[in-house]
């Protein structure tokens, strides 16, 4: 990790903060490749767009896969980053689109303490990661992410459980 | 689990044999209400579509949502019928959709053993499934849905690789 890593962090919490209350959910990714152009960056849409799987890493891989046109990024040697640590869904999705790295600030632990959402059960997941040849960067400017969390909590963001 | 149950995985088996070798993934999954209704049905479509994402559940939950206006399929009491059992991240989107029932025929230990596809690192998540209200019919038909995953790996289908 350098300083590029960190500041493509900071920047995506910079705009998810400015724009937590805009009826999106509260989280934001990017996927940038080893030359740190940006592939693709989207927001989690799933109250917007009405559908449940519109995670922002769903979100960011499908629109990096339509402008590469690939069902396969790994040739592309491309990172993620992400505001908060990915759930059980997104690790499937980052693993099938062939993303080499992770980045990103807010654990789940803190996601579900903060927000109520439950992020699905993944022990060892960075281990098994790392077993896939994709490496982790977790907890970037952690403190910062978990404000953001909290500053979209207290605006009563819609805090959606399918469980009910 | 009913004759109806078992008779829907009957159907989708015999649509993925008869279609098998049309360009779609191995894959086929259907929602149904608790009155046998049929919600969505669609099949595995990520190399078609150019989209490692559009896994057969994810096409279907995808659809449903779509069809049902809502991010939240929970008040629906849906089960998703499935002719293989789900990965890593189709469980995580079964969860944040709200379905209540899973149903599938050949296990991830056959599709792996049989195509060389990777399931994802999931142990227990048929308990964590039950401990959530999920509940899990695994195996049914089972040396059927094999057999499918077999005719398609001897007619040259796609075994698409992301880690290589």
């Amino acid at each position: 990790m350098n300083e590029n890593d960190i500041s493509i962090i900071k920047n995506l919490l910079k705009e998810l903060d400015e724009t937590v209350d805009n009826g999106y959910g509260p989280f934001l990714a990017a996927i940038y490749d080893e030359n740190y152009n940006l592939i693709a960056k989207e927001r989690n849409s799933v109250v917007k767009s009405n559908l449940s799987l519109a995670h922002a890493e769903i979100n960011t891989i499908k629109a990096a896969e339509e402008k590469l046109k690939t069902y396969n990024l790994a040739p592309y040697n491309l990172s993620i980053y992400v505001t908060s640590e990915p759930c059980i869904m997104c690790l499937g999705a980052i693993m099938w689109a062939g993303i080499k790295k992770i980045y990103y600030s807010a654990p789940s632990a803190s996601v579900e303490k903060i927000t109520g959402f439950y992020e699905g059960f993944k022990p060892n997941w960075i281990e098994e990661f790392e077993k896939r040849g994709i490496k982790v960067f977790p907890n970037i400017e952690k403190i910062e992410g978990e404000k953001i969390l909290e500053k979209y909590v207290k605006l009563n963001g819609i805090i959606y459980k399918p469980e009910n």
